[in-house]
């Protein structure tokens, strides 16, 4: 089954489209949890344990596992142990470099921590993405309209009239003969997201940059669906993650989650039903 | 000592602006070495013992280290604890993301790994490179024209007259002011490595994809460097540690980088002197 139709059935069974970020950062984890052998992979577990029936995805940005050095290996791969086989984990790395060396990167991901997707970056073009497209059960996010301040400084360029963030929408339409491409676009850019969900309507899209931030999270439902309301996958972070710094951090994290699911349910409901 | 000025004086103190890219395939290793409990780690060793005078950086490509798995961490710690300490030591990883996690990408490269220098994906604008920046003596290439087919796909895309490529360039003119950004152009690009050479005339140029045609190496130096003949890196990989897959393999490595410094020191000699 290809990666669109694995997150598709994902969406259905969990009956959502909420990911949850796992990104770590060992300072903020709640103080209790530092008195054990592994607090990262302890606060990952409880977190996991306490929403895994109400998400679709995990996405674990690689750059807080490597700064954990030498454990982050183990870390990463006994994480994705906790979270149950029909929910999609997300490697994200935003990687990508010559052919060769993707090649290396895409082994990593996929075959030896098992990642179901992972996250690139287009810059360097076709064969930079190639070697992770190969197997057609793997998703690839790649980034067209991210959520920060700087996708103004190059993604928003206009060539022959059109932004680079389009230009790369278009190529993912082109490249994605396995359905198995998906694009990462910012739910801080709702009308983007709009234009882009036109040019390809019927690709997964990866959407962080929620807040607690109401307008945000209608407008990424609303925009960021295909037809039948699903596709778009809704990333939560922190919000979720850090809800609170004490003892009762993983059911304020499933609070903060089924608050967002079910908002998330409501829009779908609103725009879709 | 800002990055610009550490890298001027390691191509003086060593006379040479050769970089060899320690992207080591496992099974590219010679036979004979499998027997050690790290080849990797033996390769290097061997690769650098036989080469450390003649270079002026080693580059590592990190996707080749991480798919080491448990091992990556000791492997590049150990690798660098090889390299003299004015020869500098570039951690390739292409990184680039939000702030807060571009800050993770940055601790892990140059505070635990303890690399001089770092390449970084710009699509994500200013606030994913900044992070990386904040100390002067630490440089980072940013990716402007790459050595890949793929380039043309987004790189060359022409915004208001002018190649993404260039808008580039002229951001990280812009973004220079502790005198630590570099670029990275493919020595597959000659005419237009030389427009950017224009564009930043006093940063260094991290310059991949020289394999054994004299004729790019040439236009590499002579449009590469800086007034004074400096500033370009010139890197070599697979050509220098895959000469010989025999007992001779460091040996041969010597010869091949030898032959690469001496050429470079030639164009130097016609163009710059």
């Amino acid at each position: 089954m290809n990666f669109t139709e694995r997150l598709r059935s994902s969406q259905r069974n969990q009956n959502s489209l909420l990911c949850i970020g796992l990104d770590v950062d060992p300072q903020r984890i709640p103080n209790h949890l530092q008195a054990f052998p592994e607090p990262v992979l302890e606060f990952n577990k409880r977190i996991i344990e306490a929403t895994y029936d109400l998400v679709c995805a995990y996405k674990l940005n690689l750059a807080f596992y490597e700064s954990l050095g030498e454990r982050a290996w183990k870390t990463v791969i006994q994480t994705l142990s906790f979270i149950p086989k029909d929910v999609m984990t997300i490697g994200d790395g935003k990687r990508g470099d010559i052919g060769n060396t993707s090649e290396q990167y895409a082994k990593t991901l996929f075959s030896d921590f098992g990642f179901d997707a992972t996250t690139v970056n287009p810059y360097m073009g076709f064969d930079s993405v190639e070697p992770f497209l190969r197997d057609l059960e793997k998703g690839v996010f790649i980034l067209a309209l991210t959520s920060n301040t700087g996708s103004k400084d190059f993604q928003r360029l206009k060539a022959g009239g059109k932004p680079v963030y389009e230009k790369v929408a278009s190529a993912a339409k082109k490249w994605n003969t396995k359905r198995n491409i998906g694009l990462v676009v910012g739910a801080t850019h709702p009308k983007e997201l709009r234009s882009i969900r036109k040019i390809t309507p019927d690709i997964p899209l990866l959407i962080p940059g929620i807040g607690k931030q109401d307008g945000d999270l209608q407008a990424s439902v609303r925009y960021g669906c295909d037809k039948s309301g699903e596709l778009a996958v809704l990333n939560v972070g922190r919000s979720v993650m850090y809800s609170s710094a004490r003892e009762d951090f993983a059911s304020a994290a499933r609070r903060e989650a089924t608050t967002m699911r079910d908002l998330i349910r409501r829009y779908q409901e609103e725009f879709f039903r």
